[in-house]
Formats: structure tokens, C-alpha cells, sequence
């Protein structure tokens, strides 16, 4: 397989994240290459003293040979490259470096030069600054394929838990009613054919969350319930493994999220409370709904501890190790359709 | 002290704890008292073969006596005598049982006979079926003294975590509105107080969770954060430490909770997802804003393992000590006042 990482913001922990991830994996019969900038990442692999050769590419295509004959080399292809590199600041710079590099990875994907795309953490201020307008991963690679909503989706290879948000980066008090306009039943489909194809799961069991406290406790609190959510079930009835409307912090309490491979939150908080508790430095995000293979490390930036070293990779290669099993299951279920 | 036990669901797993939780107990310089049934609670004494002995009694006044010479005893004042106890099954009459003891327990505060009360599990669908309108404790409470919007705040002795919510049993699509209309920062003092005279904090740090996914982003999603919660927070500074709003899902992931006395929930799921995950099986809920001191186990009546003995009453327990806490503090408030 072949992995691309998207750099993120060169002032963040993302350099750092990739190299500590490539000196962990080098030894794999996998390629793997950076699009970002060239001077950043020597930057910090100078920085950091870390024990491996960077090489500037001007052709992604070459990446694969190069990595056969020289695995401790890694093939950097730069989009531009910065007049500073100011660990830990907001930089109109950084920014706009951070999104080129991802468009560019993409791209990659998109014309099957790399089979999955890891994405280093990227900061919404210094998007804002370049002029961006979609200043997050999930929208601006929706917008890049023309896929409306594509979900977002967390998985912890420790715990196995895997959640998937029906509403993403919306004000709170949109979410009622987004729930009530979505397709929620075809929504947990496409979420079973992902869990089939992508981790390879026949028979997903699946675990819906209420919206309301206490999942409305029979209408008392809110009819989202009664009018969305369990009809959206019933009429799953006999096709797919689905249950719910739970409680959802009764149902994360007494730990019942170890019975399903996947739960599913009706918004950010509530699915992203729990998992971040349970998977704190292991979970990984992924974007689902796109033609690609999309994970990222779930955290940020980190500007405080950027350009110290003291950054953990491990989230970043677990995003990595998910991208290149996703990958690998995809292309098994092309070979065999 | 003299604390005073509401029964619960006489067909839940609250008689067991009550039991459990008095043998850990009695030999301690307290007093304690159970209203509800007596029947009930020597039904579950006997299936259990708890080694201790039950005497009705018909004046609560007497119990203080009682105790200090036959300390092997528990007291129980009945409200009334079911005709039938059948573990895991709703029914009106546990319904009624559980309600009126609830009042007669807190009327005994009330009078300061009792200086705390405990209230063991009820089930909301019994409760409805005795033809109660309020289903909850907090609500039931909160009518009986006429405290329009009584506090549920969450403490777990392990971590130390203490949350409180800001709204609590209404539907998802109340909360914005509600948290707009409410006095943010007067609910803040109060807990400020709360905490001083129940936990003897004398400046405690509070943190504020923002509304809104990321806390919005700086506005790029939802309002509430910039118009409500800043202004509110602002306008404390200098008079109490309080800080935020905060991202709540990386708040609770990077455990920055451990570094404040109190964190602040703007909603039910916000507030109890990361408490329930964090403070399994020793989780207290306490009610702040009545004129008596009330807490409760924050589990429900366990219909699934009711009867078998299987109950853990370490949550009863905790909530049992920290009234005896709560109660020995505001003692002290009143004596130096």
C-alpha cells in the first residue's frame, strides 16, 4: 500500500507526528510519502535529531521505486515552502501551506498514485487567515469531491470503539431539526456497508443514541424519539443489526458500547464526550462518504508543546496502521465484485 | 447525625442498598432511618440473610434513642404496606410506596428531625402509573419546597470529580433557549456558595463547558458561547475564579478537569456522559437549592438484578457519606454565622 500524509500546519505538532510515524513503519513492505513542504519537515527532523534521510520528490509517481530501493528515505513532495517556521504561532502562511498540501494529497488519492490519505492536524485560525472558507478536514475534502455530508466517524483500536456522528460542526440548537430532515435509516445503511467493507464486519451490530436526556424517557423529554429515531429502526427490522434509542450516557456508564461495533451519536458532544474518555492518545478519525480513504489522529495542533519533541505519534500511527487496513479491505471487495 | 433512607422502588434494588449500605454503617456515631416499608425491607433481609435486625417504628422521634442503645437495629417508619413484592416488575402501588415516602423522609428534614435524606432509586413508569405528575426526584423535591429550578450537580469521592448542570430534564431543543434566559452568572454564585458551605471550598475553580460543538469555534458555530457564556463568566471576574467556556470534549479527553473543584455542564448528556464514564459505580447525585440536604446513588432501581443480592451499594454508600458531609458542614455555617 501506498500512504500520503498530508503535512498540517507546520507550526503544529504534525511534522513531528509523521516522522515518528514513518520511523515506526519503515521497516514495512508499505511506501509512504508527505506532501507538504520540504524545509518543515527537515526543520524538525534537525530539531529532533530523529535518525532518518528526508528527499525532495518533484513526482509522486516516482515514490514507490524509491521507497523499494531506499526505505530510510522519505520522499517529501513540497506544494510551497514557508519564509518561517515559528513553532506553536497562528500563520496565514502555515495555513495556507496546511490546505494546499491536502488538496494535493488528495489529488493523489483521487488518481490512485497513494491508496490512502493520513491527515496531520491542521488549525482553524490560521485556515481562516489564508482565506479559506471551509476551515476543517471533513468539509473541505466533501467540497473537493462534491459529496454533500460526509460523515465523521472515530474508532480506538484499544477499546474496538467506533462511533459515527448523524450531525457534525453545527451549532447545537440546529440539531433537532437536522435530525428530523435527515434520512436516518439510509444514513445507519451506508454506515453497515462501511462497517463491511471498510473493517470488514459481515454482521455489524449497531447502537443507536437518543437525543433527548434519558432517550426522552417515553416522550416525557422531547418526541425526536418516538417520531424519528425508532421509526428509522423499525424500518431496519429484518435487514440490518440495529437497536436503540439508548440513554446515551447510561448506555457509555455501564459500558453496554462493548456489545456493538458501532455507536451512533445524534451530535458532536455526545459522541465525541465519551470517546475521546475512553480513547484518550489512541482514537483516530475517519471521513466516510468519500471516494478516498481518509483517517486522521483525533486531536489538534498542539502549539503548546509544538517544536519540543515532546509530541506522541501514537494516535498519528494508529490513523495510519486504520488507513492502510481500510485501504486494503476496499481493494479486496473491488477484486471480488 | 440522623440520617433518614427513602425506600425506593420497592420492587428495585433499592431496599438492598439501603440494607447493605446500614451494615457498612451502624457502627459509626450516626443515626439512621428508613421510611417506606417495613414489610418490603424485612422481605429482602430475609432473601438475602443479611445479619441484622429491623424494628418498625411509629414516632421518627424516637429513632435517636434507638439507635444509641440497640445500634444493631435499623429503624423503619412504613407509609404504608404493599400486597405484593415482586422484584423487576413496575407497579403502581411500588410507585405510590416510593413517592409518599420520598415526602415523608424530606418532611422529617423538613422539621429537623433527620439532617439529610437519601433517596434510593425510584422508576419513573410506576411513578407515572400512581398517577404522580413529577417523575423525578429532583422535580418532586423542588415542588415540595417551592424551589422553582433546584440544581443536579454529580460527585464522584474517587476522582473528585464534581459536575453540575445547568438545565436538566428538558428536551434537547429547549437548552440554547433556556440558557439564554437563564442568570448564568447568579446560577455560578450560587454554586460558588454551594460549594463553600457543603464541600468547605473556600475559592473554588470552576470551569465552564461552551454550548456549542468545539465551544463554536470563535463563533463559526453557534452564538451562545460569545453572547451568553463569555459576558457571564466576564462579569465574575474578580469575585470568583471561574473559566471557560471550554471545548467540553477535549476538556474531559485531556483530563483538564482534574484542575477544578466544579465543571459546569450546559446540558444533561454534556454533564453526565463523561461523569458516568469516569465515575462508574461511585458516582453521588446531590440536589442543590432545597432548604434540606438531599443526595442519591445516580443509578437507577436495576430491574434486571433486583432480588438476586447481585446489587452493589457503593454508590448508596458514597451518597450516604457525602450527606453526612454536606450535613456536618452546613452545621458548622450555621453555628459560625
Amino acid at each position: 500500500m501506498r500512504i500520503v500524509w498530508s503535512i498540517g500546519d507546520i507550526n503544529g505538532i504534525g511534522p513531528e507526528i509523521i516522522l515518528k510515524t514513518f520511523l515506526g513503519l519503515r521497516e514495512t513492505e508499505h511506501s509512504f510519502l508527505v506532501v507538504g513542504s520540504y524545509t518543515a519537515l527537515e526543520y524538525y527532523r534537525k530539531a529532533f535529531d530523529l535518525p532518518l534521510e528526508l528527499e525532495p520528490v518533484s513526482d509522486a509517481s516516482a515514490v514507490a521505486d524509491l521507497c523499494r530501493t531506499r526505505c530510510r528515505v522519505l520522499p517529501v513532495l513540497s506544494v510551497a515552502e514557508p519564509e518561517t517556521i515559528t513553532p506553536g504561532t497562528i500563520s496565514a502562511e502555515a495555513g495556507r501551506i496546511a490546505m494546499l498540501s491536502v488538496a494535493a494529497a488528495a489529488e493523489l488519492c483521487r488518481q490512485k498514485v497513494c491508496d490512502a490519505l493520513v491527515t496531520a492536524p491542521i488549525h482553524k485560525e490560521a485556515i481562516a487567515l489564508a482565506g479559506f472558507k471551509e476551515t476543517g478536514h471533513t468539509g473541505f475534502l466533501g467540497k473537493l469531491f462534491g459529496v454533500t455530508s460526509p460523515t465523521m466517524m472515530f474508532f480506538d483500536p484499544v477499546t474496538k470503539l467506533r462511533v459515527a456522528l448523524a450531525t457534525i460542526h453545527v451549532p447545537l440548537e440546529q440539531v433537532p431539526l437536522l435530525i428530523r430532515q435527515m434520512d436516518l435509516a439510509g444514513f445507519l445503511e451506508n454506515l453497515a456497508r462501511s462497517l463491511k467493507t471498510d473493517f470488514g464486519i459481515d454482521r455489524p451490530r449497531m447502537a443507536v443514541l437518543g437525543l433527548n436526556p434519558h432517550a426522552s424517557d417515553g416522550g416525557v423529554m422531547g418526541s425526536e424519539e418516538k417520531e424519528i429515531i425508532v421509526p428509522a429502526i423499525e424500518s431496519l427490522e429484518g435487514v440490518l443489526q440495529v437497536e436503540g434509542p439508548f440513554p446515551a450516557d447510561g448506555f457509555f456508564g455501564a459500558g453496554r458500547y462493548r456489545m456493538y461495533d458501532m455507536v451512533i451519536a445524534m451530535y458532536h458532544d455526545q459522541g465525541l464526550l465519551p470517546f475521546k474518555v475512553l480513547a484518550f492518545d489512541t482514537g483516530v478519525n475517519i471521513t466516510l462518504g468519500l471516494p478516498i480513504v481518509r483517517t486522521s489522529p483525533d486531536h489538534g495542533t498542539s502549539f503548546d508543546i509544538a517544536g519540543t519533541g515532546k509530541a506522541s505519534e501514537r494516535s498519528c500511527y494508529e490513523a495510519t496502521i486504520l488507513a492502510l487496513s481500510i485501504a486494503g479491505n476496499r481493494k479486496k471487495t473491488e477484486l471480488s465484485s
